[in-house]
């Protein structure tokens, strides 16, 4: 019992209270429901596997977007974890397909090029005959060096990159934006006419 | 006393008990202090006002903007309150000169275009030859059907229009922002190379 709510409490956001709540819930549900989680647990960490064409997670090899016939394989959406990919495939609005970095650049934390994904990328450049490349990397400062890195290395390679658009969110309001958004958004403005 | 602390319990963001700290706070003090607060506030009744050109407020005319010559007076970015303009200037990135709509459209409310300074902006175009409109408008539902119909107003007199950009806001993260903004971001993005 005591083993199972350390190994709980170490999960993000179960603090040790939360931990003891879901060990007496286990307690008192039937052995196969308990049994049934732990298989779970057992599975993702054997069934789950980052796909060799985007580094996506999946159980399948390729991921199901990149096996996908119907999404645009010139076109790569470059994020740089697996959560993003789900972020962006709940706007339903993306139908290319994604390259994840697995990180970003961070010299501070020893991490290069030769850390992240990129040498992969380079070779679907010309392998997928890639016609855009759009750097969705965080709008944090790693995540901006980042990009321009990748913009420059793509950019010598010919292909097209463009970054997400940066500006005001839509359902803010202008008095409450910082600074740094209203000159994105003042930089990037777009046109409407003629 | 009790007449002070009800008025001041009607100022945004002073509840009960601050006003009543407040007012205690004045009776404590010299007389002085407590009459150079109520001529403070007689006076910006009696001395703030429009600006006949861009009704921002100040307290002369025309306002220390629309006076500047070091301004470009043929870019004009619509906002919404004055307080956006004063948003707007904390960035230091801005060199035109600014109109203020006093509000929105707001069927409704019954805030139709004749409710906001739009006639006066019209009046602008020519009489100030301007080369660009910079909508600035809330990105919100209202903010965004009154940047729509001033593009059209303003599209046909040939001027340029256009808006301030939208999309991720720096300091961001992809996962943690709305479907509304990444859907911004991907049909907003911007190009970096070649």
């Amino acid at each position: 019992m005591q083993r199972l709510i350390t190994e709980l409490s170490r999960l993000p956001g179960i603090g040790k209270r939360s931990a003891e709540r879901v060990a007496f819930y286990l307690l008192k549900r039937p052995a196969e429901e308990a049994a049934a989680l732990a298989r779970a647990i057992e599975d993702l960490k054997k069934n789950v596997h980052h796909c060799s064409v985007c580094f996506n997670l999946t159980e399948h090899d390729p991921c199901a977007i990149c096996g996908d016939a119907q999404r645009d394989r010139t076109q790569v959406l470059v994020v740089e974890q697996p959560r993003d990919v789900a972020t962006m495939e709940q706007t339903g609005m993306y139908k290319g397909v994604y390259h994840v970095l697995m990180g970003r650049l961070s010299p501070l934390d020893g991490i290069g090029p030769g850390e992240l994904n990129i040498d992969s990328l380079m070779a679907r450049l010309t392998s997928d005959k890639v016609r855009e490349v759009i750097l969705g990397t965080n709008p944090s400062i790693e995540g901006d060096g980042t990009a321009l890195y990748l913009a420059r290395e793509l950019g010598a390679h010919g292909v097209k990159v463009s970054r997400l658009g940066r500006g005001l969110p839509t359902g803010s309001e202008l008095e409450y934006v910082s600074k740094a958004v209203l000159a994105d958004a003042l930089h990037g403005r777009q046109d409407l006419a003629p």
